[in-house]
């Protein structure tokens, strides 16, 4: 333990990154950098410059990686049109691979060896980060307190707040545990308490950041997405950032009830666990995605995507972000995506996002002479479906022919 | 042509059918079998009989094919959580390989050397019914009529149907073209006319089975699903059969607005199309059965499952399910249903199914104490994690060691 | 038929291809362009020339494609570890897309408005040609004769040759049908005659490019193969082009009898073919890729691409080399190989090739100090493995103890 | 430490398991099983029991496990056509989960708490005994001697041994570390020593179980092989049970010179390793299955098996022979293997295995009426070829139109 001479730590400024600012300084003997994120989690970060300085650290970092994180991370993982278990957008597990460059990009900077985290060691996200840091730098040290240390009981990290005089806010000493939650740009994540039934429902006031179906506007609302390379790059005309592109979208998914998500997954670690998300901006890109994808993808390209996806999903859930196999799908995403291009119209009402209409000026693939119902001039001729239908039978016609004769 | 002697048609009793009844009568010289079938899709069957008597069809073929479309073709499909291209739930799909069974199972019965279809050249019907077929009887010769006749446009359907005495209901006289139909009890579906240009809104009165979101009801309803072997089995505890559990999902479904979808997909025959759906039971159900799985499932079975599931839609959507490719993935996707038995509480409002609730009594791998975020009492060892991450990192960390060196 | 006013015809110079010319000639009444490439055949071009000369073609394309065939369409190819059915090499699939991208091209630049092949209608090679033709021009017409002419059997052609003054060869009139033979750079293929029964051994005179194992030399050779990006460029040091590495490859596998191959396949059209194949540099090259990429490549990508390796295969095999999902693959499969750097070491002895060393300097992933049996002085700590299994097998120990309890 | 009762030990009779067996007492204090399986090692077992008694250990398990090996265990997995990274047959994967069980069996027949093995870890053994023990217990305890105690170098052990009064023969005395070896009625693996270098040949007389080509007989010998259910029943017309058709395939492999293989190999646990082994038996299994595959399975079938394959052997490489996916993926190969029956005629030959023959009467779907190059009298309508090639192409043409108008 004694080895590090300098950690840095993933800091958020509440209670739990606190303590184990306090614990490392005390147990490790280390100089501590830290560093928090504006990742558009919506909240403040001057306070957690504040409560570092006084517990002494010199080197303190205070990013603002919206940009960055919904560009290079978040738009990526939406050209797959990406899910976990047929449900999960992803919200938490994307914004890892971000934390954990920035990490290692700091400790390189203030020659610290090693880095720290909050996450415990029953989660996804100690994986996440620490798959990262490793494959960013293979020599790094990782302290992981949750898995090191005794605080395991809620009270006894408040005790341990208390005895070593970190501010403890009253939401934390009343009632119970709070809802364990991420929040970020893409969405809001909500575990433990009562979810730990998964036979029960959510109690209402648990969501933050949409209404619910019940509560949204009366009148639907219609949104034009325009996209280029399979990322979206304007709403209803207006071009936007990517990050001002996603907050707009949570803002009106919200507005409208849209995105939430109450779901028993599959950890890496191997056991179930029940978390709840809202994800308003998120749950639009998806349908829009498909739609503005529908059009303008060769239908095996799309299909050979929607077989892969499953997989990319899973890489990014348990922390493969910078593996070279994530890197070699990614490529293959990235290279569909050229032809995407054009716009969707969706539908927004209480809770649904519907698709009423979609078109492309350059890459539509949609032939209206070819699909009609009317009269084609010639552009399909439909005896070509006999023999098209007869050497796809042939081989089921062969085995049954074969089948009766062993009969 | 002269060589058919019976056919066994499949006769809906509407304008197509009918003309190609008579059409077959004239061009083939042959005898005429006409089958028609209950799958659900809501029409009175009597007329059909009426109708083929007058074209003096002598062995007329009505089967109530309800249930057995239902337990042995729609719940074997949503054991896979089967959707193609993201989207569709395959009402038609699924339908025409029972329909394909029984053409066969007749010709075979009535001595018929034929089969006969209203399915255009240019659809996927076609494709599903005859490779049904061929799959099931190597000898039988199908014809096709709008693949061979030149009624290609619908002024000279009407016509041919006017010349020969076949009744035109008014509906066909006036305005345009109808939508093109399919209903059974997983779904009806809507193409052409106002549908071919894919960047505008389906009008609303083109929807039948479901209300908009916009007119359900204000009140949500809960409603409790329970799974045996992966199929669902009573709704709010009474126990129903499984075509009458799809109609009463169905009925609730389209009483809040569930189920409605607005695509554009890629045939099989190699062009893009637009078409709409409802489908209100069968998007309950797909919810259900994913949540339902989400505790009973093993991990690894469960995205196993994931990764195969766009490839047995794109067998069951191309006309594949009578190949034994499609018999073996049924093989494995049935195996993995024996612990999927439990109950899921969903929740309906204005368009949007949400699960709120799931549990198993005898199959649940939801561990709470495991999972939480309390006091496990040692059930689970933190520490473990750490070798699990540097063994799961090593391939990484390795690698990087050599990019370093190599620089 | 009466619209075709020019045609670009591959030709060979054979016999088949000559009764094509004048059939082209009598029943299309267009010109005929001739496209003769030297894709390694080994067979003399110039007789082609004069025998288009003779029946009055004016425009006679002869070019020497080696390189291009061995730098843009085998070594891509062989970067996937491509291998049909577990055992073709693909070699005649893989010459096809060239030939349809060649007449294409030729096309355009005479102004003609169809191309036409010898293929047959039963084989993949009219697959492959044409919907690589459809591929790079929509409005390309095709003439396959051997669809449309009645000279179905060996006779009909011969008496047409005779009829029409095409000079005969002797071989072709004596005994019975010959082996049908496609011959490139990376194989001979043999099909028909004695093949036709999958159960009798072919006669060892048949093969034209090995010598049988039991006739090759009784003492081994060595060979070093250096890889650059997945492909290889020198054999025991000597920088060679592509074409001509290949043709090095094969003298020396033809030696020692490497590369027989005896398969029954499936192919595209639906039923399955005997067919025979001497690939001996390419049953080199393959073995030797697997062994550098062995230590260059990751294990996920490594195992990735094993995975859509088959799928990649049938794109070849059923002739979609030019489909954006053979490009979207290929993009991904290309982007794997920056790393596949270094050199391999094979034994050739009597039809075997055996890797006995493999090194890379630059791109080793093979880490000594880790893999060792002897004391790796910390390099990997095996306490690691205890949690890594423990959560491995997390999932499986929650099953079995519910299973146990359900008992 | 003090917990455990009594452990169950995979005991060889060897230094390394007698070491494990004295430690175990030593440090555990507690009662100690062992088990000894022969699953056809070729190495006597009985002295194993002397040494065991020796040890005071009282309760000694000596099983013949070769049919149950072979039966339920190799052929399994070569219904799949088995092979890890390209080249691996899996001989000592598919092994450990048979001890694996047995050891929880003995576990629970003798009221044992704990089982212990000999695997490193380092590894891929250690994972596979513990995944499948606690797959089949999961309250059993595993104790992984090399994991904890500090005998980490060959002089260590060997001091200890003689320490202790473990009588250590002379091999192990002289010169350095022998190959670490693992034998089986599969194969017998070789690592470590000369073979820690990947770029160097490994030495001729490593290899135990075939002869190399060079001493191979002159002469080719002539083998069917004959299959039922996809599994090998007898050789030149002889049933035999499964072991002993192995065990003959063995004799006769080796003979020839063939199974031999070395390999640079992805680990589990995250490093490349280098192996050499040899699987004569195997080797020529696994060619005349696909043989017998090639003209019994289905095209689509077989597709699907290849695709599924590689996944598939991945699973028993890691350790995962006793969960649910695999389980779930036999099935579905198991339902394939319905009609695998017939036979196969190979040739052997100095490190050769050609596949020169393939029928089965009942099975066969190889219809020369189709595929002949004669005139096939109209089973077969090349016209059919026509409208086959358009559809296919079609969605290339649409793709390749609006390109063009793009431009």
């Amino acid at each position: 333990m004694s080895e590090i001479k300098k950690v840095v730590l993933a800091y958020s400024g509440g209670l739990d990154t606190s303590v184990i600012l306090k614990w490392l300084q005390d147990v490790y003997q280390c100089e501590i950098v830290t560093f928090t994120a504006d990742i558009g989690q919506g909240e403040e970060l001057e306070p957690a410059r504040e409560k570092a300085k006084k517990f002494g650290v010199k080197e303190i970092y205070i990013d603002d990686l919206r940009e960055e994180f919904v560009r290079d991370f978040v738009f990526p993982m939406f050209r797959a049109n990406t899910i976990y278990e047929g449900e999960y957008l992803l919200g938490t597990s994307i914004a890892r691979p971000l934390i954990a460059k920035r990490l290692i990009e700091i400790a390189r900077d203030t020659k610290a060896d090693a880095i720290s985290h909050g996450a415990t060691g029953k989660g996804n996200d100690q994986v996440r980060f620490e798959l990262g840091a490793y494959a960013l730098n293979p020599d790094i040290k990782v302290i992981a307190p949750w898995r090191e240390w005794d605080l395991l009981s809620r009270e006894k990290l408040l005790a341990y707040a208390e005895q070593h005089g970190i501010p403890v806010e009253m939401k934390h000493k009343a009632g119970g545990s709070p809802y364990s939650m991420d929040a970020n740009l893409l969405h809001i994540s909500y575990e433990g308490r009562h979810l730990e039934d998964p036979a029960a429902e959510p109690e209402d006031d648990m969501w933050r950041w949409t209404v619910s179906p019940e509560k949204a506007p009366d009148q639907a609302e219609y949104l034009d997405v325009e996209y280029k390379y399979g990322d979206p790059v304007a709403l209803n005309g207006k071009q936007l950032s990517a990050a001002d592109l996603l907050a707009e979208l949570n803002r009106i998914g919200g507005k409208h009830g849209i995105g939430r998500l109450d779901l028993v997954e599959n950890r890496y670690v191997g056991m179930k666990a029940r978390g709840c998300y809202e994800t308003p901006g998120g749950t639009i890109m998806l349908k829009a995605h498909r739609a503005i994808e529908s059009i303008t993808l060769d239908r095996e390209v799309a299909h050979l995507k929607d077989e892969l996806m499953p997989r990319y999903a899973s890489l990014i859930y348990n922390g493969y972000w910078w593996s070279p196999e994530r890197e070699m799908l990614q490529t293959m995403i990235n290279h569909s995506q050229v032809n995407v291009n054009g716009w969707v119209r969706v539908k927004l009402y209480k809770g649904n996002v519907t698709v009423v209409g979609r078109d492309s000026k350059t890459n539509s693939l949609f032939d209206p002479g070819i699909a009609t119902f009317e009269d084609d001039q010639g552009a399909y001729n439909q005896a070509d479906a006999a023999g098209f239908i007869k050497l796809n039978a042939l081989r089921l016609r062969i085995a049954a022919k074969f089948k009766n004769k062993a009969k």
